[in-house]
């Protein structure tokens, strides 16, 4: 029966050993016993070095990457992505904070969100950080409050561009959105930049995020440097900064095959051959966030209750959508998919059979792996929701009903 | 154009006064003044109490209503909550300890909740509340705990009803199911309860949440009585309780149209005219969460930005998905649409338009209103959704992007 369906893409991240998932090189029911409670994220530091290695092994190397810290904004990951990657990528000034906590510069901060408040823009341009404008709106309130604070702000333009991430989880450009300037209408606003005396850097173009099809990510590639090197012949002077985005996806649903890095690498390549002498000076960038952390981490839930329902076997977990919200199918997807989940104590078992995992909530909705195949497990086990190092717990309702927060640790 | 679109069922809980929302009898300007910042979620003490008395109204006198906490957990909801109605549902023990806090005495306080850790157990227990239990294996474990601690557990047995509540947002009965013990396994698990010297109230039986059909919740209300008095023929003492759950619907989306509450109420007062006979001493109890509280609340963000984009207009503001998943149409919703939305200081306004009001996050998903009729708004104005009583600041990822949390008020 299974072997007609499509399956999860093989994750080769965490051995195993006696039958049980190492995080961090500790089995799980001995980390679970360090944590001290289920349910718990954990995040393995040696996975997101790697993921990095691997990147710079395919990427140009004059290319710079940048974590987008919305993936995974716990302090310990910002950290220590700090010490592997050359920039970092914020969305709110609580992100700044943390971003600013580490050794990275300033001036390799950027933040982008198309809702900054005026206490945002003020922090922003006191720490001398780069504020990805997204509207012209935005460019005159930066201005006024860089003149009150006596700093000259320290911008890019973030484009909408005029084309779309083909095959996208998310897309983020293209036709009418409310991130960025619309292309057409970034000339005008280079010259009021150079007219309001800000310190211009360069253009963010992110046209969507989580795909998988490297064909899609190279056209996006060649249209957003052509992009880059037309609206650069108006900016007020030679573009210091050119942030492509990120997009790569990672596999969650069966049947997604991972993304061909070695084939948009090799793009890249020509890319930046073709178009690089017209931007001589410009930094690329490519911003990551999910790509770099989110095969790192797993969310860890205890068994409380084997249950049997005409016919059908429930595993009632500690855990469920209040912390794995993305897990359950509600966040962003049409049709609801398991994402990779094993028993981590007992990955091949003895006995397998088809279960549902649920969690505690009283809500059809809190649901980890819709009829599944796992090993035949028991209250005390331990279920492991595997690829849940990005958009875990900080894209989960936490609150709902007054349930205990989940631990993370980085390992 | 306007015209042939389904629209939203008029909402009246909130009068408007020099063409801003009256919340608890506050111009919304000088709440959002009161409140010190924004986004905020303010409550309307009056509009609980209304709703409460309105369904005294059309319920037989007989009928206790709970308030479930769920919905609403705000502790200053549930204090006023318990001044209201017969008792409270938690469902969990962080709930539990809120509800522990008002005057209602234990015992008309119930749990429910298919994942109830031993430790919560234990708790609930000691309080001397009624657990509803969810199955076998959950009942075996009360018993257990219970001797440990010296004290009888009050239970109550969810029974998994073999139908389900027809046209429900939400089906939470019927079929195989990770809620309570299947109706035809129950009469077992009488017999066990006895032997284990559990003290017995009764049933709960929950078909479904967020319905909007009288006639679905007139039928449901039929098989509800008929199973429970099916199985209290198995019982080890005559019926004390029977919880026969709510499902009462709000209307959310266009063409949504109000719950006849006078089409439920006359029925009801026929079937216990029609069941109670045999169950005497049998407490009905209907649990309600959103229905008492959903309309009485509304969010409020600020207009950060008004931009364009290629023809259409964005309002950006400084909520939105992180505090209101559910209006974004991220929970539980298959296709998008719009919850009611106003611009609270200007609710008419002169000028009227097309926008789309989005929040401050970096995707697309965070979305509070797609291509609506608004007044013309600008930066600073606010924006107002509607029916966030229920369901709202607790079921949304606050840590989403680390922007600032809601404050709740109630006013």
């Amino acid at each position: 029966m299974s072997a007609a369906r499509p399956q999860h893409a093989p994750l080769n991240q965490f051995p195993v050993q006696d039958d049980a998932l190492l995080i961090g090189g500790i089995p799980l029911p001995r980390l679970a016993q360090r944590v001290g409670q289920t349910p718990f994220f954990a995040y393995d530091r040696a996975a997101m070095t790697q993921r990095v290695a691997e990147l710079r092994k395919h990427l140009p190397p004059s290319v710079h990457l940048h974590y987008a810290m919305k993936a995974n904004p716990m302090p310990a990951v910002v950290q220590h992505m700090a010490t592997l990657v050359d920039g970092l990528d914020v969305a709110s000034a609580g992100e700044l904070k943390t971003a600013l906590d580490t050794t990275m510069p300033p001036s390799r901060i950027s933040f982008a969100g198309p809702g900054k408040r005026d206490a945002e823009l003020s922090v922003a341009i006191a720490a001398g950080i780069v504020l990805n404008l997204e509207s012209e709106g935005e460019m005159e309130r930066a201005a006024v409050i860089g003149r009150q604070l006596g700093i000259q702000p320290q911008v890019a333009v973030r484009v909408n561009p005029d084309f779309e991430l083909k095959s996208s989880g998310m897309k983020m450009g293209g036709g009418p959105k409310q991130f960025g300037v619309d292309a057409e209408r970034v000339p005008a606003m280079l010259r009021r930049i150079a007219a309001l005396e800000l310190d211009f850097h360069g253009f963010h173009i992110f046209s969507g995020s989580q795909n998988l099809k490297a064909a899609a990510i190279q056209e996006a590639h060649d249209k957003t440097f052509a992009l880059a090197a037309r609206l650069a012949q108006d900016a007020p002077r030679a573009l210091r900064l050119l942030n492509i985005g990120g997009g790569f996806g990672i596999p969650y649903f069966p049947g997604e095959e991972r993304l061909d890095l070695q084939a948009v690498g090799s793009h890249l390549h020509e890319v930046l051959a073709q178009y690089m002498p017209q931007m001589p000076a410009a930094q690329v960038v490519i911003e990551l966030g999910r790509y770099l952390v989110g095969e790192a981490g797993v969310y860890v839930t205890r068994i409380i209750d084997r249950k049997e329902s005409r016919g059908q076997v429930y595993l009632v977990t500690d855990g469920g959508l209040h912390h794995q919200l993305a897990a359950s199918g509600n966040f962003g997807q049409v049709i609801r998919k398991n994402y990779p989940v094993v028993i981590g104590n007992r990955v091949k078992g003895g006995e397998r059979e088809t279960v549902s995992v649920v969690g505690p909530l009283c809500t059809p909705l809190d649901l980890l792996a819709d009829q599944m195949e796992l090993a035949r497990a028991q209250p005390g086990d331990l279920v492991a929701v595997l690829q849940s190092g990005a958009y875990g717990r900080s894209a989960s309702p936490s609150a709902f009903l007054s349930h205990p927060d989940a631990v993370e640790v980085l390992i």
